[in-house]
């Protein structure tokens, strides 16, 4: 099993500046997502007055979340591993590529990042944030389940190609796998449960809209598949001996 | 001729963890990219009740295949070479690229993970699959020569970008032009056969919504088109001596 | 803090080849960029009578902006930073990345750039250009808080993947990242105030199309943001000392 | 001025295994990104009977040309350097950078699998290909001038991130740059005249199709327009000497 990098004494952790670059990295990357992402939703009330989803609207929606979430990953990649979400930090931290302290501060900064970001949309959109709600003939089970799935695939991309050690050149491509799994699931789930797979996506504007229907599942879901994707990658996929069979050598920054 | 890297003996291939891992890769990978290929597809039923094909349906589902490819490819990349599909795995067994026993693991993973994901679909979304079929006034012969040319682009672009020992910094990008090669060819093929070019990924919703309508096509078409792909770019693009032509530099990570 | 690149003296930089060469390149980017953003628009017009904004147009314009910066950045990155924005080479000012002199450079080159692709739409297409104007609805104010938020995502984005010095494998695909924030904030901030986050790429068609109902916000605005992103990262994220905690190892490159 | 690597002799070049292989590449690379972009007018074609433009129609057809060429230039781009395009070719070939035997052997091979997509088109999707003309209302002179504008955007994006050797680790993300600025491109020059930017592109429809209007501002355009930026870009942004003021300096890799 490899080393980890994240097991280190708490106090050095709470007060080193680099956890203080670390979480302002992931408030301000969760605030350029979110503020991308829910606001594309106000865009679409803001040309529309019904809110009937159609093919052409989900696409706009999903590319919003997933163009911005690629740069929000990007940008705090080198500083807070560019996690962006909740689900990721609990994957990570299940996997023990983090400590839990740190995982504190950074759902802490995610959370006020989304805050931060519906506030803004409040003020300048001058609109009352939608958020997230299981769609009629749903259900909460159905929803669950389907947040539980997409997360997974998620968290489990963010652990292929920007977590594992042996990642190589993947780690280049990392934050658009991560941006763009997100728009793809997104066409999946959006007429479902709107797909959220973040909790601090769902809960920046249900705090600043104050809707809270079917909250909780935003939050059970993703941290379960999230930590699911955390587990499975670090102790079933993660090799304990380098590899020799595959046709993809490791390049030579692999260590 | 350059060493075939698979032409190792069974025994070793068929215990070694890195088989088991390999194997399990390519099944999550499958997983996750039907998920949300077919998903796609419940995703506009669910919004709409007719299924008539427009261009925003279209560009919708080609998205939600590439994009979610894309990420497929990346997160088994380096561990299993990221085929997630049997038409690809059958071109790099032609081409001498991996073994025969490895190739049959993973068209196993990639059946079941193309059915699980259809099962998952089952009970989110709580919709029947719906699978692959030739359009009206196309004709069976006329959609296997399109599965054909279609698959023929998508597995010579995994032989070139994710397998030619020359790839050199192509590698890096590899994941992408496969989701987005697929993405571009569902939009010219969708609206005559579907564009499956994967076999697991049209097997998966034809035994779970039990549609078999024109299937075999979705099996030869693919597999004949991967297959060429890989011998041709094996035995006539693969150069037997160093190129010393092009304006491109091999990179330092060539070997 | 580290070095400064850009402090040497004004008389060099006047006269260098090299920043003729970097102007120039930031000439012609600019020109592509906004040839491709503006035409855009013109074609929705050409397509149309009308000029709603609808998801699907918002679409089509989100991509002709995001595809085409991503070019533009890209072609002149390595000449001279790939800026094609007065608000990126603003935020580059203020943070110490760019002397004043080259400053100047570049924004005469990225305004002439934004009004030679107007005049090149007016022979092409015989438009008058439609350039930028807040919604109904929506107020100047409102449009210039919004400009300063979208533009903070953008130059926030340009300066962790392209002018941290520690941004290592990151800058690989940093014009990616530029160019789909921008797609990204236009599908937020299109049906607001059209999104623009560039003065150049205002300034062009209001100067082309004598249209300059609201102007000033799309110069206060972006600078406001550009500037701050530029002041925030280089003197709160980019670390005093090499990291020792993030799980992004860095790469070989890096200085 | 760098040495110009394709100045060697003719009849080593005319005969090589290396051309035939680069040639071939050529002629498999135009194939599938003439399927892909042809094709997609005929699946429009396929789920309408009208053939008027809209924002969704014209996303679809970008994004098919964008994906597809991306692919195509990327799987070819170490064997002939992924041209794709006569046009590239002959920037290419005015800049220095190709022989004129191997322009005229990439030229044939591209015009060759233009036509062979064409008709492999006519066989799958049983219909007579569309082509290129003029909008009504914009008239050949605009439309030529169009063609020049747009291919010089292309072909400078091929210079600056494909051919320059000082390109650094931009060759990585080439491929996609060249093929996401012709979808950028066509969201621009689409309703006006189709946005060709390639010859082989407008040949293959034009021949298997048998429609000539308008064809030759598709050969003038385009080969103004690429020739243009190669010998902009050749002599005026390629440095004669090592740059020393940028702030993205130069990779490992680069010579």
């Amino acid at each position: 099993m490899p080393p980890r990098r994240y097991a280190f004494g708490r106090a050095d952790e709470a007060t080193h500046p680099d956890s203080m670059r670390a979480t302002l990295a992931e408030f301000l990357s969760t605030l350029i997502f979110v503020f991308a992402g829910e606001g594309s939703i106000l865009a679409l009330e803001k040309m529309h007055m019904d809110t009937r989803t159609t093919p052409a609207r989900l696409v706009m929606v999903a590319l919003a979340h997933a163009l911005s979430l690629f740069s929000a990953v990007a940008v705090s990649f080198n500083v807070s591993g560019g996690h962006v979400n909740p689900a990721v930090t609990f994957g990570a931290l299940l996997g023990g590529r983090i400590s839990f302290i740190r995982a504190v501060y950074y759902w802490v900064a995610q959370l006020l990042g989304a805050i931060v970001a519906c506030l803004l949309l409040l003020v300048t959109a001058g609109m009352r944030p939608a958020g997230f709600t299981v769609a009629s003939g749903v259900g909460e089970l159905r929803g669950l389940v389907l947040e539980i799935v997409l997360t997974y695939g998620l968290v489990y991309t963010v652990y292929a190609t920007a977590i594992d050690p042996k990642r190589g050149s993947l780690g280049t491509i990392a934050p658009l796998a991560i941006g763009l799994i997100v728009g793809a699931n997104i066409l999946v789930g959006g007429p479902f449960d709107g797909a959220a797979m973040n909790p601090a996506r769902a809960f920046g504007p249900a705090l600043v809209g104050w809707r809270w229907n079917n909250h909780w599942i935003y939050w059970v879901g993703p941290l379960l598949g999230g930590g699911l994707a955390g587990v499975i990658y670090e102790y079933m996929i993660i090799p304990a001996e380098p590899p020799h069979h595959t046709h993809q050598p490791l390049a030579p920054e692999d260590y």
